[in-house]
């Protein structure tokens, strides 16, 4: 799925090494955390938690910022049409378009300081640790912030690294509004970060592009382990259904006559997790949800006979989210024949399963593992990376947050898991630059 | 429960018997028909339907045609204070209290033509034919026409027989009041029906009281027969129940690390079917429904950390529905225990098990069973039967109705099964009048 078009590696190439002068280079946990809470000195709220929307005026402050910590560290910067900011450190192929290490400044108006924002913060720490070490690396680097990922103010949601990544297109970018009417395009203009370069990957390629972000899963916290290798994004779609019963009066209506949509709801709702808890969907890590229902009339005592919920279906290949639908399909239409409800099931969105890149996963795993870190997921939720995938190589590390909370102002990461996330993506980092050099050196 | 007051009965006395000379006896088809078109002819709407809300001036003119059409059957009237008619014809001993034929004339907003009216008309069919046959009873008869039984103006239902069977206080049903905030009281004196009478079996009774309704359920319709012997009321419990689990992201939370209170919610819902759809509890009629459900919050990716739902339970023993009641308490308990959920339990409103009086249940089945109609019911829903059961001797006849619905301008039952309802009026009607006339003889 991910297409390296910049450079083509030969097959012989060892993957992942880390040179042996890289070795003792280690991030700094005080100062990662210290650029954390700078990070956060805007929007923040006083229950602990963040409220900066996309292209608001605290997303210019912490813009400004970010281009001044990251010009003080040897950056040049790159702002384009979507207001993607490039903090770019010229490597010794400058040719070569740069290893992006990305994610996103904007916030859920009820979010935490850790979505997001960590994965910014680990980049510019991975570029100040280099900085300070003098290291000139083989392909330029770039600290990205991509606008609007959350899509809280302007959805969807990942907007602007999906312009990038071909998915939309920069008029559709530009044209999303606010609840208030004002567009991305006249906001960004507005607080200065309507750039001027082409929001494109052909336009401003990169090589690759590694993420930090948070688990937002309990995962890692119930694993102990402080951060993830993650191997893709699950493959996703999502249905509404409608049961269409027969209204009739609780007290007057035997229980053999009866066409009882929210029985029939329940019965699918129970079916549908059995579905995924045993047997091997559910080792292959399928997932199934029904968490919105509404039943009519609302009256105790007359049977439902309109219902209609959603339907989420997730697993990591494609096949088994096919496959947990068509069981659905199978026993949903049997529970109607049962009860004598009629079934209208439409599935509404798609997002079939990301794989990340193999090499760059593999850097990845060999830096988790430096520091302890052995669990591998495949993420649940969309991420930058989804859409920089679709253009380079690409690979997530994921970091522990307590009881996987997130969205929420009670996100929490402890200082030592900010610092290891930023670790493991030093070493992946390095590994891949290294393995470029060693390729263009083949070649 | 139900208690004779006016006459006591010795034990001796068979029952029940129609005189010889009542054998003949017929209800006119065309003409019950006839006449429930005509107390049709305010409020009706061009769905075929009716909509003759309490005390609104369609109820007013129903009640002055009512008064006039019994007027010209030889009686005379109490209006009481909650604008309950009594048209009385004498009988042979005025020193009795009427046998009350009762139901009411007010209609649902969207109702039929036949919840409540069909119970007047097919009162004023037995007094017409008791009538035209020069039939002196012995003890003076009532057709009633109770005020607001729909309580679907002035809440709650059932609101004047009520009062008059020592359920409320007469000050309590004057003071309820519509959604624009008009009292029932003010209602009733602007229509000219706040009568003088005091509202009170005390002050204005009856020996007992037949009602016919239709069945407003399926089981006539079902086992073709017209009509049926009504032996009580079903107890009835209602609950509401909160569920709460943890809210968390449907794509990043593994099934087994989840407390999902909709997937709670499905669990109960298709274990309390079951309780009531298999075994003894199903044999005696046991019923329980759940039809109002909410969760939050209502968004497809995130898991339902809160579910509320109510819950009847129904059942013609009191004892079923605690029986019932006391199994879901337990499973529920164990199925918030698997998933981790904090639960309330909220029984917010009882309504005991009416049980008619026995001789009053002889004489309908007496009378059903010369037509052919040998089903017996426990009524789902209340009527003005449930307060008159209170202080007199009661039993109702249910009459099939289409597909069992009510409530509903759809709402239909055939002209025949109407002058059947009537018939098996008369019949028990004229029982019971014997009963107590050899009643009375024997003391």
């Amino acid at each position: 799925m991910a297409t390296s078009v910049s450079v083509e590696l030969p097959a012989s190439i060892q993957l992942p090494t880390l040179s042996a002068k890289y070795e003792h280079l280690r991030v700094n946990a005080l100062r990662t955390n210290a650029t954390l809470e700078a990070a956060c000195a805007w929007g923040n709220t006083p229950d602990g938690g963040m409220n900066r929307l996309a292209s608001n005026d605290d997303d210019k402050r912490v813009r400004d910022w970010f281009i001044a910590e990251t010009s003080k560290l040897g950056c040049h910067h790159k702002i384009d049409a979507m207001g993607n900011i490039f903090a770019i450190r010229p490597g010794q192929n400058n040719a070569l378009a740069p290893i992006g290490l990305g994610s996103h400044l904007d916030t859920q108006p009820t979010g935490g300081k850790y979505d997001g924002i960590l994965g910014v913060v680990s980049a510019m720490e991975v570029l100040q640790t280099i900085h300070e070490n003098n290291i000139t690396t083989y392909a330029p680097l770039a600290v990205i912030d991509w606008t609007n990922e959350e899509g809280a103010r302007f959805p969807p949601a990942m907007l602007c690294s999906g312009v990038w990544g071909g998915a939309f297109t920069t008029e559709y970018g530009h044209s999303r509004t606010d609840p208030e009417g004002r567009t991305l395009k006249a906001e960004l203009e507005r607080i200065g970060y309507l750039g001027e370069t082409e929001c494109s990957f052909q336009a401003n390629p990169l090589t690759a592009h590694f993420e930090v972000h948070i688990e937002q899963g309990p995962v890692l916290d119930q694993a102990e382990e402080a951060a993830a290798v993650v191997k893709g994004v699950q493959s996703i779609r999502w249905y509404n259904l409608g049961l269409v019963g027969r209204e009739a009066h609780t007290g007057t209506t035997p229980m053999d006559r009866r066409s009882d949509a929210l029985l029939g709801a329940a019965k699918m709702i129970v079916e549908t997790n059995r579905f995924v808890t045993e047997g091997e969907i559910a080792a292959r890590g399928g997932r199934a949800t029904i968490a919105v229902i509404n039943s009519s009339p609302q009256s105790i005592n007359t049977i439902a006979g309109h219902v209609d919920f959603g339907l989420d279906i997730r697993a990591p290949a494609d096949s088994d989210v096919e496959l947990i639908e068509a069981m659905c399909r199978k026993r949903f239409a049997e529970i109607c024949d049962e009860i004598g409800l009629e079934m209208t099931f439409d599935n509404f969105w798609v997002s079939t399963a990301v794989n990340f890149d193999p090499t760059m996963i593999e850097c990845v795993r060999s830096s988790a593992r430096e520091i302890g870190c052995m669990t591998e997921l495949v993420s649940g939720a969309g991420h930058d990376s989804v859409y920089t995938n679709k253009k380079v190589p690409t690979a997530m590390i994921f970091v522990r947050c307590r009881d996987g909370v997130s969205h929420n102002p009670a996100e929490y990461t402890r200082p030592e898991d900010c610092a290891a996330g930023a670790q493991v993506l030093l070493g992946a980092y390095l590994r891949y630059d290294d393995y470029l050099r060693r390729a263009a050196a083949k070649m």
